[in-house]
C-alpha cells in the first residue's frame, strides 16, 4: 500500500485520478477566452461563444407536412369510409411557390409535403385518406381537424427563441440548423493554443539517426496530433535541454505564448525535480499535483502559473498519451468553453478480456487492448510491451479502465472498451 | 407489406440497406486512387498507400527496461535473500549516453530505465532486488538470467518488418510510431473529392431571406461538414435548378470533377425522375438502387457512372444525413483505400428507450435520440418532429437502429445508441 500513499520521490501521497483533475479544474474557473466571428463554412468543430437566438419564425408560413389535399377542415367533419365527403379539386400547389388560389367551402387543392397552404384552407387531408372519383373530384374518407397535417408559422422555432446554447460544440447538422435560420456567421471561442516542449538530453529530432543511447522524439508529434483532435492548436517548441538555463526560459516563453503548456520527458529524477522547480518559480499557485495513482502515467506533474495549466507528462509515449487523454483533453475542453455537451457518456465496445489482469487497489489502471472478432462478439487482448518499446503505441484499438476499488479482472470478464478515435 | 416490395413509384422492390450498399461496393472493386507523399505533420487522419516497413532495428542497441544495476547474469546465479550475491558498483550509466565502462565479473553499474547496457553486461537486476551495503557495494537478493530486464536490438521492431499495413487510417499515436522509426514523410492516398449539388427550385441560398414557399439550403453545408468529417474534400456546386437543361450539365460537370457526387433535394416525383434519367444518361452502369427499405431515407437513388458513384439523397436534411451515414460514408471509406481498420465495431451507449416505437417488418428504422441521465444509466428519448422541421436536426445526440426483422421496441427496452461525433 506504500505505493498508494507516497509518490515516487516519497514526498507526498499519490493523488487519485478524479481528484487530480478536480483540483486543477476547480482553480481554472469560468472561461474568459476571446471570441471571434466565423462563417458557417469555417464553423465546424468550433464552440459557440453565446446562445444562438432565432431571428425569425420558422417556418415563416404555414406548410403541409403530408402529400394530400389542402381543405377547409369543416368540410370533412363526419367523413368516413361509409359516409365520405366530396370535394372539388380546383388546382394544385406547386412546390416552392405561393399559390394564388383561394379555396372556398366544398373545394380543395392538391398539395405536396412542404407546400405552402393556399388562402382559405386550414388543414390537409392525407392522400391515403382520399379516393379519386375523377380528375376534379375526390372522396374524403376520414375527417381532419383544423391544423391537421400542417406546421404553423414559428412552430419549428419562434423568433427570439434559443436554437443552440453557449459552449456548444458545432457538428455538421448544427451548422445546417444555423443555415436554416439564415445565419451566415457565428460567434465562437478562439481556438486554444497548446505549447509542447520535448525535454530530455537523450532526445533527438525524429529526422535524425540517433547516436547510441539517444532516442527520437515521438511525443512532440503524437501530442501535436492529440491536441489537434481535441480542437486546439499545437505549437511545438522542439527539443529542450534538461539544463536549467535552457529549460526555465523555454518554459517561461511557452507559458507566455500559450493557454496550456505541456512538457514531456523527464523520466529521470533530476528532470522531475527540474520540472517541479520550474513550475514553482514561474508563479503561483505552482504545483497542484505531483504523482497520480494511475498506471501508466503515475509520474505526471500538474501545475498552474497564473491561469495557464502546465502538465509535466511522462517521457514514455504510451504514458504521455494516457495522461493526455485523462488530464489534458478535459482541460482543453474546459478552457475551450465546451460546456453544453459535457454530460454525454462515453460510447464503448463490450468485449471479453483475453487474459487475467491484476491491478493494485487504490490505483486506476488503463489497459490498452487490441480487439478481434470472435464467434460471439469481440475479444480484447491487452497490448503489452517492454518499457521503451514503441511499436505497441499503435497496436491498441482502445482501452478499458480498472478502477481504484478493483484488484483486477479475470480472463473472459466483460470489459467496456473506449476506442481511440 | 406493399411498402416492402414496391418503391414509391411502384416500379420495383425496395432494396434492403445492407444489400443496397453491397450492390454498390461490389461494383467499385479495388482502389486505384493516386498517392502523394506528405510530411508526418500533415499525415494525421490520412490513409497509408502501402505498408510501412521499418528501415532499421529498434532499439538499435540493448537497453535496460528497469531502474537497477547492469550485471553479468552469471554473478547472480543462486542469489537469494538468505544467500545474496555481492557486487561492486564501478559507475553509472547516464541516460542518453554510451558508457565507456567495461564491467568485469563481480562488478556492476547503476542503470536507469532506457539506459544503454555497458560493455561486459548481459542482464539488469531491478533496484528492488538489491540492498545497498555502502556507496560502492550492493547485495543482490534475486538471481537473473541472461537477457533479463533488457530489450535487445530489433526486439521492438526488426529492420524490414512491417510497422503499419496499407490502407491504414493514421491516428496521432501511429504518426508517433512513424517518427520513432525515423520517417519524415509517408505515402498516403490523396483525399477523395466529393461534389455536392443542392437541387430543387424551392431552395434558396442560406444567406437569403426566402420568399413565401421557398426554403433555405441546409443540405449543402451539412453534407459539406459530414464529408470533411469522413476525411474527404467537399466541393459545393450550389443550388442547381430542377430544369433538365440546367441539372444535366451541372451533374455531368460534377461527375467529371469529383470521385463521388451527391445531389440532394428532389423530394418531388418529377425531380426523382429527373435524377434517375440524368444518372442513366451519364453512362453505364447507371442506376443501381432506387428506393431502400429504410426510414428515414427511403427515396435514395444510388447510381454509378463509370467509376463515379452518384447518390440522389432525400431533400429533408435529417433524411439526407441518415443516407449519408449509411451509404455515402462507407463509400468514401472504401474509395479512400481505408481497409485495415474496417473490422472495428461501432462503440455504443446503452440506454433505456423513453417510449414505444413501432417499426414495419422488412424495413430498417433509424431512430434519432436525445440522451439524458437517469438514476441508473441513460435514457434515450426519440427526437420527433413534423416533416420539414429543422430544429430537430441538432437535437439528437445519436441514433439506434431497429432491424428489418423487428416490429418495434417497447418503452424501457435497452437500445444501443451510436453517438454523432
Amino acid at each position: 500500500m506504500a505505493e498508494i500513499t507516497r509518490d515516487m520521490l516519497g514526498r507526498q501521497g499519490l493523488t487519485r485520478v478524479d481528484e487530480a483533475l478536480e483540483i486543477l479544474l476547480a482553480r481554472l474557473g469560468a472561461v474568459t477566452l476571446e471570441t471571434e466571428m466565423v462563417s458557417l463554412s469555417a464553423a465546424l468543430d468550433r464552440i459557440t461563444a453565446r446562445p444562438i437566438i432565432s431571428q425569425e419564425d420558422l417556418p415563416a408560413h404555414t406548410r403541409s407536412t403530408m402529400d394530400g389535399f389542402a381543405v377547409q377542415a369543416v368540410d370533412t367533419f363526419g367523413a368516413s369510409e361509409s359516409t365520405p365527403a366530396y370535394l372539388r379539386i380546383i388546382g394544385e400547389v406547386v412546390m416552392g411557390e405561393q399559390s394564388s388560389l383561394v379555396v372556398d367551402r366544398g373545394c380543395c387543392v392538391r398539395i405536396p409535403t412542404g407546400g405552402l397552404l393556399p388562402a382559405g384552407t386550414d388543414a390537409v387531408v392525407m392522400l391515403e385518406h382520399t379516393v379519386p372519383i375523377d380528375e376534379s373530384l375526390i372522396e374524403v374518407v376520414k375527417a381532419v381537424g383544423v391544423g391537421s397535417n400542417l406546421i404553423a408559422p414559428g412552430e419549428d422555432i419562434g423568433k427570439g427563441s434559443p436554437a443552440l446554447p453557449a459552449g456548444y460544440f458545432l457538428r455538421p447538422q448544427d451548422i445546417g440548423l444555423l443555415a436554416g435560420l439564415g445565419l451566415d456567421r457565428v460567434e465562437v471561442h478562439r481556438r486554444l493554443r497548446v505549447g509542447v516542449l520535448s525535454t530530455g538530453d537523450e532526445i533527438v529530432p525524429h529526422t535524425d539517426i540517433p547516436p547510441p543511447g539517444k532516442v527520437r522524439d515521438i511525443n512532440g508529434i503524437t501530442l501535436s496530433g492529440l491536441i489537434q483532435r481535441a480542437g486546439a492548436t499545437a505549437r511545438l517548441y522542439g527539443i529542450v535541454s534538461d539544463r536549467r538555463d535552457v529549460f526555465f526560459p523555454a518554459l517561461e516563453k511557452a507559458v507566455a505564448e500559450n493557454d496550456i503548456v505541456l512538457f514531456s520527458g523527464g523520466s529521470s529524477v533530476g528532470m522531475r525535480d527540474l520540472g517541479e522547480e520550474a513550475i514553482s518559480t514561474l508563479g503561483n499557485p505552482g504545483i497542484l499535483v505531483h504523482g497520480v495513482a494511475l498506471k501508466p502515467g503515475k509520474p505526471i506533474i500538474i501545475g498552474l502559473t497564473g491561469t495557464t495549466p502546465i502538465f509535466g507528462l511522462p517521457g514514455h509515449p504510451v504514458s504521455a498519451m494516457v495522461c493526455f487523454e485523462l488530464f489534458v483533453e478535459p482541460t482543453i475542453h474546459h478552457l475551450s468553453g465546451r460546456a453544453a455537451q459535457n454530460i454525454l457518456p462515453q460510447p464503448v465496445v463490450c468485449a471479453r478480456l483475453g487474459r487475467n489482469i491484476n491491478s493494485a487497489p487504490g490505483r486506476r489502471d488503463l489497459i490498452r487492448v487490441r480487439l478481434s472478432r470472435q464467434d460471439r462478439g469481440w475479444a480484447a487482448e491487452p497490448v503489452l510491451g517492454k518499457s521503451g518499446a514503441i511499436t505497441t503505441l499503435s497496436r491498441a484499438h482502445g482501452y478499458f479502465i480498472i478502477d481504484e476499488d478493483s484488484q483486477g479482472l479475470t480472463q473472459d470478464s466483460e470489459v467496456k472498451v473506449i476506442l481511440y478515435p
